[in-house]
């Protein structure tokens, strides 16, 4: 299970994807693909974690790393490289957006 | 701490606004107030997770609710409708999608 937790200083990706309804699974397979060859061993990876809309529209990332470092090394590699290209192609935008985790409000338990 | 796991079955809004750097503090703590005094106690919330870009352009939270009637009934409060005002008034754009968590994936503890 992923954790959400401002305490940890994870580095947060946040990559949405547009993406043609009907290329939505594509994309999302190949991201997940992409993540078991490329990033589960990479140094500093922490998780990724795959979302579908609801409309199929967008396809969303939100990956947690050590550090910005961490990341940026990863993606220097050309098989990360290409594998970029790949998911470029088949979605219509992507916009990858570097996070730090600020707060997280929780339901307070049932009494 | 948030727990993000696809069994559990949430409803995920990924919200990201975008938002002059000068403002994105008091974006944050205009969420970080209305979660805490519109969010926590609606039937169906489960976590909300503010997040702000390190470029201080993008603010965004991370929200799960149990099912999306339950946050489609907690935005029909007209209280909560003046908080949207107010976020948008401070946001230049905000835009929320609605998603489906498909896969977790974990980095796999160091041998």
């Amino acid at each position: 299970m992923t954790v959400l937790d401002p305490s940890a200083g994870y580095f947060t990706l946040i990559n949405t994807f547009t993406v043609e309804p009907k290329r939505a699974q594509a994309l999302l397979a190949h991201l997940s693909k992409a993540t078991e060859e490329l990033f589960l061993h990479a140094p500093g990876f922490v998780s990724a974690n795959l979302h579908m809309s609801r409309d199929r529209r967008h396809v969303t990332n939100y990956a947690q790393w050590r550090s910005q470092e961490d990341y940026d090394a990863a993606v220097k590699n050309p098989e990360t490289q290409a594998h970029m290209r790949d998911a470029a192609a088949l979605a219509s935008t992507f916009n990858p957006i570097f996070y730090d985790l600020i707060e997280t409000h929780l339901a307070e338990p049932a009494a």
